[in-house]
Order: C-alpha cells, then sequence, then structure tokens
C-alpha cells in the first residue's frame, strides 16, 4: 500500500463519513460546525451536501483557496483551546453537525487537539447530532456509531451526541 | 462536485494511469523518470509498483515526506529548464516510464512547464517509453494513448513515445 494508496483511502472514508452524517442528520435542525478548514476542501463539501446549513469554521491560520473561505460571519479565527469554550457565543443554535480534522504531522499537538475537541465540542451540539473525525474522540456524550461500508475501523471516526445521567 | 470529489477523482486518475503506464512497460528495460517530487505520494507508488527499477527524482526544493526522498544520485535537483537538456549525463540508460506532475496554481508556470517537457523529455526515452502527465504534452514524438477505464479524457494524460521520421 503506498502513500497515494493511502491518501486516496483516507479522503474516500471521510468522504464517506461527512456524506452519511448528513444524511442522518437530515430531520435534525441545526447549523454545521467545521474544526479545521485547512485548503478548504471538505468545507466545499460540506456546503455542497448540506447547501441549506450554516457553517461555522473554526481556524487558527487561513490557508485555503479563495474560493473556500467563509465570510467573516461565520468564521472562528483563533486556537481551538481559546475558541471553542466560547464558541456558543457565537453559534446562533446547538449544532446538528461537526467535523473535526485536526490531525498534523505532531503526535502531542493532534492529542492535544482531540482531547480539547472531546471536552469543548459536545455543549454546542444538539442531542442527536453528528460527529466525524479524524481522531478517535473519547467522551461518554459521543458514542461512536457504525461507519459506512467499506470504512475500516479507525480510518475515520463517527459519533452520535447522546444525553449522559449526571 | 465538490473540490474533495475532484481531488479523489484527479488521485483516482493519477494512480490508474502510473498503474497502466507500469503495465505497458513491463518488458521494456529502463529506468523511470518521476518529474516533481511534491509530497512525495507518487514517488512512493511508482517504487511499489515497480520495485526493481531506479527512479530518478527531478525537483527545485525538495519538501517531502523524508520517507518519501531517494538518496543523492537520484535527486537531479534544480529547476526543470536546467535539469532536464542536462539529464542524459545523470541517467544511465533511457528511462522506460515517466511521470510529470508539474502542475501548479499559477497557469503561465504550468504552461512553460509542460512546454519544456514536451521538449526536452522525449530523447530521454527509449522507443516505446510511457508518459503519464497532469498536463497536455505536445510533441509528435509523444502518441496520445487510451486512458485507463473511468478516466475521462483531459483528467490526466498517457502518452507513447514515438520514433518520427525526420
Ligand atoms: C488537516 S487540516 C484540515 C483539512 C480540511 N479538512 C480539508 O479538507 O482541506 C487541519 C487544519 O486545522 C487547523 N488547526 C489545527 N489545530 C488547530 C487548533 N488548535 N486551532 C485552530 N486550528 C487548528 C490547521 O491550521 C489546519 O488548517
Ligand atoms: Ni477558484
Ligand atoms: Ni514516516
Amino acid at each position: 500500500m503506498s502513500r497515494l494508496d493511502s491518501f486516496i483511502r483516507r479522503l474516500t472514508a471521510q468522504r464517506a463519513c461527512l456524506d452519511r452524517a448528513a444524511e442522518i442528520i437530515r430531520d435534525l435542525d441545526g447549523p454545521v460546525l467545521e474544526l479545521g478548514l485547512g485548503n478548504g476542501r471538505t468545507y466545499d463539501h460540506l456546503r455542497s451536501i448540506l447547501p441549506d446549513r450554516e457553517i461555522f469554521v473554526f481556524e487558527r491560520k487561513v490557508a485555503a483557496h479563495p474560493d473556500c473561505i467563509p465570510d467573516d460571519a461565520h468564521l472562528i479565527s483563533g486556537d481551538l483551546a481559546e475558541t471553542l469554550p466560547r464558541a456558543a457565543e457565537r453559534i446562533p443554535a446547538p449544532a446538528a453537525l461537526a467535523h473535526a480534522d485536526i490531525g498534523s504531522g505532531d503526535a502531542e499537538a493532534t492529542a492535544r487537539n482531540a482531547a480539547r475537541v472531546a471536552a469543548a465540542l459536545p455543549v454546542l451540539l444538539a442531542p442527536g447530532a453528528v460527529v466525524a473525525a479524524d481522531q478517535p474522540l473519547d467522551d461518554p456524550r459521543l458514542r461512536p456509531i457504525d461507519l459506512p461500508e467499506g470504512v475500516a475501523p479507525g480510518r475515520y471516526h463517527l459519533y452520535l451526541r447522546v444525553e449522559v445521567p449526571e
């Protein structure tokens, strides 16, 4: 399996998970959260499969294709460590879908990001919301759900936002 | 069609063309030329499908994953405008396969690259060699050949090195 093979497999898994998430939340109101804009490919995919949803994008350093940058009202600039805990001020309603593509070559920073997202994302989500993520997110409010066919366990991640008794 | 969709489609077409090229040259001796290392994904793919071939890589500015950088003897550093015309000094035999992934966001630079490759690559190739390219290469010594199934015309390019009467 070459790096080209595994890259194609990863992108295909990512797309399948986004498509599945969009299907599941069809009847659930709420905006979409994109954590990590990158070059804007998944942002563009989300707006193409969910044309009627507001999408809020979290990014530290915007470097996307010019066509794939949200307007200022939908761009939450800064480090997730700062922006996620205060994001409820910016987002008008509990979100129906969140996508977190937050990994990088730096394993420590990636793990820190994942821990932060697992801790601070759930309060921004409506019950029944779906989270797609490149990293495993470990929190009792996020219950792992089945991956689309063809996506091997661990290659991408899907969670349902559930209520947990205190 | 989102940018994620078209990116996956492009990578899939690229891989199909490399696999097809490798098949066609199975019985033709000669090294492989990779024009443009980038992050090294297609270099890694070429060495995985053609493990017994020498691969020479042309690159101006190496920025690939450390695992995907050739040794000094197989790295031809510098601008294609300088290195291609003198490459015969470095390459021990006519090449059996060349891959040119030379496009960038800059349309003018891309067209210049393609023109240079079309002019200077054919002399480095054995008759019957195959060229896979992200750009159309316009030269009588490069005859377009059928693309693999599922690859729409223009999405990627395949050529056979042919002899032309003077
Ligand atoms: C892998 S890329 C996302 C790629 C994107 N999904 C796409 O398809 O183009 C990750 C992005 O997350 C951003 N990022 C990573 N850690 C961050 C953090 N702690 N705070 C804010 N942004 C972060 C990076 O700047 C980068 O743009
Ligand atoms: Ni554009
Ligand atoms: Ni490595």
